[in-house]
């Protein structure tokens, strides 16, 4: 990382470090030898498509949904010429669980790290892939995620390296859900008052292909009067099957990406071995299923050891909230089983949608595999959030410490680089939240929340500690299930509890010992979660749920660190808002 | 004009024109006098509205829809900040009729005339009022004008002056059509292969309000099993009643913000006076009925002569498409009567729709009034433009002379100032088409056409005649309306006529005399009109056919004059394309 972190200074001097830290870290000179760019260009617009058999609108990468995968090896560039062929709408897009280390403006983030792309305009990502592992991409703006801006990102190993596991073959697997009504009005709805949610999504997608209500749908619920299941033809909504061998070890690398769902995925018959999450190796664990939020991806191993003439069903189903959604489906065939070949077995049923319980105990499974750095032992800084549901002049919103984020039209990283105090609030946002008494059991006894835009600025190379407080919704007896992720950057997850976090009570059960380092973490209801990570990549970050909706609807918030350090940011990124008046007013 | 045009060139030269300007003309003294700046603050949203009595989502300034009427007197700064709250969407507003003498920067057209407003941003709309009239304005970017994005802009005559009629009060209708269909999918459809249209409106809209498909449709036409009209209620549907008093003078104000539909007004038993077109005035004439074209605007005298114990109703059909949108309705009230009391005959029958006869014979009438300055005698430069629909790749487009506009992400306005050649075709477009051997009354032989963004470069102060050459579609035996506008101008309308136009046969029958003033005019089926205007105006200007999807589909050409005549444009429009990266170029 560091040839990358000081690739916009003085060139001399990056050389002359570059060949130090090779020298001292021999494995580097590996990476750079067998490291290329790898170039896309790639046109975003919309499409008729139909992802789950009925026809909609999708946004699609080069006329393709989900996106096209990248595929690239640890210590290669990628650089992605983004082009927006939009009519009316910006676009950007985020590189999940890249942690743009020497590259801030290139995560991606619309109002943070840029401005969105205009329509016509092409942006260049242009950024390092350090570490490997399961990661996709997604819009990050409006609700372009839930209109179908991802796809995959997968980073292999260096040339010579080894994974700390065997398999044969490897299976991809891109998680998403699927709404009918269109993604402006559902965001429309969010802003309305009365407020209007976007509800359960029609259908859950694996690869972009999910089936609306069919018969399989039919057959393991109560609805019997709908259509037979698409799942051998050409259509766009037929499954992509996955094709096995007996007796080999797949990897399947599995990315969620929804807006809304948190999922659980099983196979039937098969057990499967947890072994990655969101790009960082775990000690490997057996499960029969397991839960995937939005934003985590998870590499397990699939050993097809069972009756080889038989196929078997892949199902995806929704956790954490009431489903109405079908299951998502597709089938594991056994060659040389016919793919078209039903298993003789049901889809395994997805655990009963609030049985926490289960969720938890796959959740404390994951532990980092040993050799994974461990998190410095003390912090020097600890903001502790409290997630609430609030109403801002009769608004429903999403608050953190009674703050709900609303981005500014200036992206962060151009303002804080340039000093531009007018940007957004110049106060550091709340540290804490009036923890004695206020009752996370409860709905808010003052629901008032306000607007803010302010940015948690930490100190460079400083250790921060995030404790995120659940608490009760609006309504009595709600508390949801948040999947938090944080942009540059891996924390550890120091543990999970229910109820407030007590320092003095809490403090001494964190696990320094083998915590995972991840992206992606999530709150259970009225429970908290400890979270560890060093400020040392300069640049702004947006830490925030990954539900879509939750996040457009406040619930996010801001970090800067070293942003002095950057020598220069291509202004290319920072032609709205204030930068945009700054840099033209140069001119006249 | 003089003194608007100026505005930007150095104050003292500036003062000093206007003094002796004013001196010369003594008028503008008194127009001076009572001038004001208005001000306003508009913000633009989505916002859930029902203007058919079907839910649906609007574009809506101030959360009005439509948006606030602009009243002005001649003379007047008009200062709009428009502050842009959509999400992912810029925006702009066209102020539709007024010249922008001296301030093309606030013509409001996206990729022309400024970079459309980003999220979150606000630009200064301020310009300068210079003529009574009529008017309205509208967004002008992808399909925000069908959105509902449109409202009035009234300018009355200065201080002391007088109209040349007498009435004694106004009434004011901005008229316009509806899609159930979120206008996003509209968009997309036109860019799909195979392509899909966005069909006949669901509705016709009275200053915003319309009825789907109720009873009083019902009751003229076939349909029996449809709901009752909500004409009396407080529904956002229910028409805005049109009171008057028996005896008196009505000024009607008509504005036509259609996205497609051409529609014809009429009243029960009342008769019209047409006095004023497009904020000109015309030689009054008596109509029963009238034609008013996407972009048109009139005024009409009516005179409550009728049986004053009755009320009648005002309707508007559709013309030149077969119409399958029920008529728009509204009341006209006489008092004392009850604004309930339903009239006791039917809503005017609007002209069967292709009884071209019965347009032309309108549309000839219009003259301009005595004392309306005439037309140069020659013209400079003509151009002719073919008007043809095109295939390209598949695509369905219009084209003029066989070249469809296609926008760049640089405003020409920009790029013409600071000479960026690599913003759009250097190359003048075609002056003409092959006008032996084309025949405009079949079918395109070569449908294929190609996509242009060149400019007619027009010298200063020069005479350019446009000869619209209407033609058939790609189908057999269609050929359309097409109701032209031109921003920054108005133009005389020297004539129109069947078929191909032929210099020396047509030439001799254009009226130089008393040719109607306007900034609109339509081609009919298969026929020619003849346009002249003095290329007078600093700027660069859209020239276009105002059906939206038209103009979407490649259907206008871009006209530039005098740019380098403008000492400054102000950079707040310019930071986006190339004008943005040559802005933070300076910086970086």
């Amino acid at each position: 990382m560091g040839t990358t972190r000081g690739s916009k200074i003085d060139p001399i001097y990056r050389y002359v470090r570059a060949l130090v830290i090779c020298f001292i870290l021999l494995p580097c000179i590996k990476l750079s030898l067998g490291a290329k760019t790898r170039h896309f260009k790639w046109e975003v617009e919309y499409k008729y498509w139909s992802p789950d058999c009925i026809e909609n609108i999708v946004m699609a990468i080069n006329g393709q949904f989900p996106g096209p995968t990248i595929r690239a090896k640890v210590g290669d560039t990628i650089n992605v010429e983004l082009t927006n062929k939009l009519s009316t709408e910006g676009v950007v897009i985020h590189w999940h669980g890249i942690r743009q280390m020497g590259t801030p403006w290139a995560d991606g983030t619309a109002s943070i790290s840029q401005c969105a792309i205009n329509p016509g305009e092409t942006y260049n990502y242009r950024f390092k892939v350090d570490k490997p592992g399961t990661y996709f991409y997604h819009g990050h703006l409006g609700m372009q995620r839930s209109a179908g801006l991802y796809g995959s990102l997968i980073v292999d190993l260096a040339e010579g390296e080894k994974e700390p596991f065997y398999y044969d073959a490897e299976l991809n697997l891109l998680l998403s859900d699927w709404w009918h009504k269109n993604t402006h009005d559902q965001e429309i709805g969010l802003f309305t008052n009365p407020f209007r949610w976007v509800g359960e999504s029609q259908s859950l997608l694996i690869n972009g292909r999910g089936q609306y209500n069919c018969s399989l749908a039919a057959k393991f619920s109560s609805n019997t009067s709908i259509s037979q299941c698409k799942l051998r033809g050409t259509e766009q909504c037929a499954p992509k099957i996955l094709h096995v061998l007996p007796n080999k070890t797949y990897r399947l690398r599995l990315a969620s990406a929804t807006s809304l769902a948190s999922l659980n995925l099983a196979i039937g018959n098969h057990k499967m071995l947890v072994v990655e999450a969101d790009g960082n190796y775990v000690q490997p664990f057996e499960v029969d299923d397991l839960d995937i939020y939005s934003g985590e991806s998870y590499s397990v191993l699939l050993t097809t050891n069972q009756d080889p003439s038989n196929n078997y069903w892949l199902s995806i189903g929704v956790r954490g909230r009431l489903p109405q959604t079908p299951q998502g489906l597709t089938i594991l065939n056994y060659k040389p089983n016919s793919a078209s070949k039903l298993p003789i077995s049901a889809p395994p049923i997805t655990p009963v949608w609030n049985d926490y319980n289960h969720s938890k105990a796959f959740t404390n499974k994951i532990l980092a595999l040993m050799g994974t750095p461990k998190p410095p032992v003390n912090h020097d800084r600890r903001i502790i959030l409290l997630n609430t549901q609030n109403k801002i002049n009769g608004y429903t919103k999403w608050a953190l410490n009674n703050v709900s984020l609303v981005l500014p039209p200036t992206p962060y990283l151009g303002s804080i680089k340039y000093g531009l105090k007018n940007a957004f609030d110049q106060k550091n946002p709340p540290e804490n939240f009036d923890s004695i008494n206020y009752d996370v059991t409860k709905p808010p006894v003052n629901p008032n929340s306000t607007y803010g835009n302010g940015v948690y600025m930490l100190g460079f190379n400083t250790t921060v500690d995030v404790i995120l407080q659940n608490a009760n919704a609006l309504n009595a007896n709600v508390s949801e299930i948040h999947p938090w992720h944080l942009h540059g950057h891996d924390f550890w997850v120091l543990g999970y509890g229910d109820g407030k976090f007590s320092a003095d009570k809490d403090e001494k059960k964190l696990n320094l010992k083998n915590p995972p380092l991840r992206n992606s973490a999530i709150i259970f209801p009225y429970g908290w979660t400890a979270l560890r990570f060093v400020a040392d990549n300069p640049g702004v970050w947006a830490f925030h749920c990954h539900i879509e909706p939750h996040l457009h609807m406040g619930m996010g918030v801001v970090f800067a660190e070293g942003v002095d350090r950057l020598s220069t940011i291509p202004s290319e990124g920072l032609t709205c808002g204030l930068t945009g008046k700054m840099f033209s007013g140069q001119k006249n």
